[in-house]
């Protein structure tokens, strides 16, 4: 499966939603994660540019796993969800900077139907706090941002994150062009 | 003919005009319609990744096919158009929001030359209104957007129908930025 | 040298300088001008994507040729460039209506030192007066904009051209965001 | 090492983050530096796209290596950098043109966690001054910004120099954007 994490690792930084050595991917697969590791190019992930860790125990530490594998853990815990990814989706970030309001709500047909609304989340990178309120709103909706920081999109697919994922920067980035022009 | 929808799905995300796994192209072959299907990354388009309609009958239905079909079949049946590529070209979709006109009128030499004027036209995804609207307004030009969601171009072949999406999204792009900064 | 003209038009399109059926490339062989056809993709240009046409003669009327062939011609008749560029560089199109200027002074210090200013000039696609006023201005400068319309960039080499091009574009860039920060 | 010079170069290229005849990239190897050619490509640097000079020696001119050498020069004198990158991140020099200040202080989470502030120097291409002041701020930085002109990004690797790049672009991009918002 790092294949398909790998293939979808290059789609995010081709279409500029993450940095090469941002963000991180993973996939549940039973009771085990396989996930980016620390520092991975995540257009250039090969065999070796993946971890394994369990969902269950706290206690299973992986200190070459991503810095945010705490987070995919609790959402993994908390939800149905099969795939994750976190991406620093650019308008995703400034509309969370801009608009500071716990949803975020898109002016786009495409936007509208997908994804409704968009959940606005907080807490540091890789802490309790960010993990517990990802997983609480990934139980209701398949995408969110987390306030200036970036995006996490859950779905049965790496296919479905990576959907949301790009339906999140774009919503947010036609909702920012359109605001401003209006101001 | 699989593979030159392929190639223009491929230029269509790689130009940044819709996200992988939004907008739908097809093509017109007498009296059928060779259509993308649902669900399917435009930027990785197999032989499988298209399905076959028929132009005339509604009856039609086939559930893989894009759900944008009802578009595209009213469209071959009210012009003599070829080739059609619905795209979520994001300027196209801010100008309209932006200046919630009936037309949307080039500022830019070539988007002059080429549109004229871009007609922006209403109604939901799929819908019977938006096929009408669509279908309409194409007798008279080659490519249309549709309200806060995205554009329908129609043209002799793909490669007419690809350089109507780009100048559409260009020209829209170019009076954008000037008339922000003229405000 | 049709290799040399399809490398530089793929890297006008992929750096987003021009649209795959806009722009026209040219380089200059003694008493001949080697130029990119109409309605060919700049990004996929074969050996029958070019054609020859003589720089003299004005009567040598070539339909397969751009329709710019009559600036290229008049440009190598009025300077000793060997190699002609013309993009729709958006941010060159844009700064030039923003500003309504006869030049365009860039404000970031790579633009400062290899273009100094950029002339903008008028006159419609393909027309004698462009012709004139493209070939005189680049008799002092490198780079100019033709207003509303896109950038023309002439050199000993594509490659010059090439740069030429995307420095105006990026200091066009650079000065419309700064002036849109500081209004 | 060329080969990952080239590898970066090219990314850096891809990624927007300079033109392919601007910026210039290096490495230290004990007393040498290995630096790529003036007019050279990065987004296509074969094994004779790179020069070596030494590090210590100030009479070491080598006329077809970049012209900022100097710099290059200085800050591994200056610094326990292994890899520098200097690129002409357009962000980063919109912001240092709008903000006029002596550190950029971004607002975005991963740009607080890895950059903290970022330093903006002066002084002109190549010039002894720009290397003093690049290699006095790079002693407490990794990644700083010129006034009007680009980035620099020293690290133990290209790997690392080229995240601080990404990152200083992305930082100051989504500053610039939230602040425009915010008038």
């Amino acid at each position: 499966m790092w294949q398909e994490i790998s293939r979808f690792g290059k789609k995010l930084v081709d279409t500029g939603l993450v940095g090469s050595y941002f963000g991180n991917i993973s996939i549940r697969e039973g009771s085990k994660i396989i996930i980016t590791r620390h520092n991975v190019p995540l257009d250039k992930i090969t065999e070796n540019g993946v971890v394994e860790v369990k969902v269950d125990s706290s206690t299973d530490i992986n200190s070459t796993a991503s810095s945010e594998t705490i987070v995919h853990r609790k959402i993994y815990q908390m939800t149905p969800a099969l795939a994750i990814i976190h991406a620093h989706a650019p308008f995703a970030v400034i509309q969370s900077l801009v608009e500071l309001k716990d949803y975020i709500i898109p002016i786009d047909v495409a936007g509208q139907l997908v994804l409704h609304e968009i959940p606005v989340v907080h807490g540091g990178i890789g802490s309790f706090e960010l993990a517990v309120n990802a997983g609480t709103a990934l139980r209701d909706y398949k995408g969110i941002i987390i306030h200036g920081h970036g995006s996490f999109a859950a779905g049965e697919t790496l296919e479905e994150a990576f959907t949301i994922t790009t339906q999140i920067e774009y919503s947010c980035n036609i909702k920012y062009y359109v605001e401003l022009a209006k101001k």
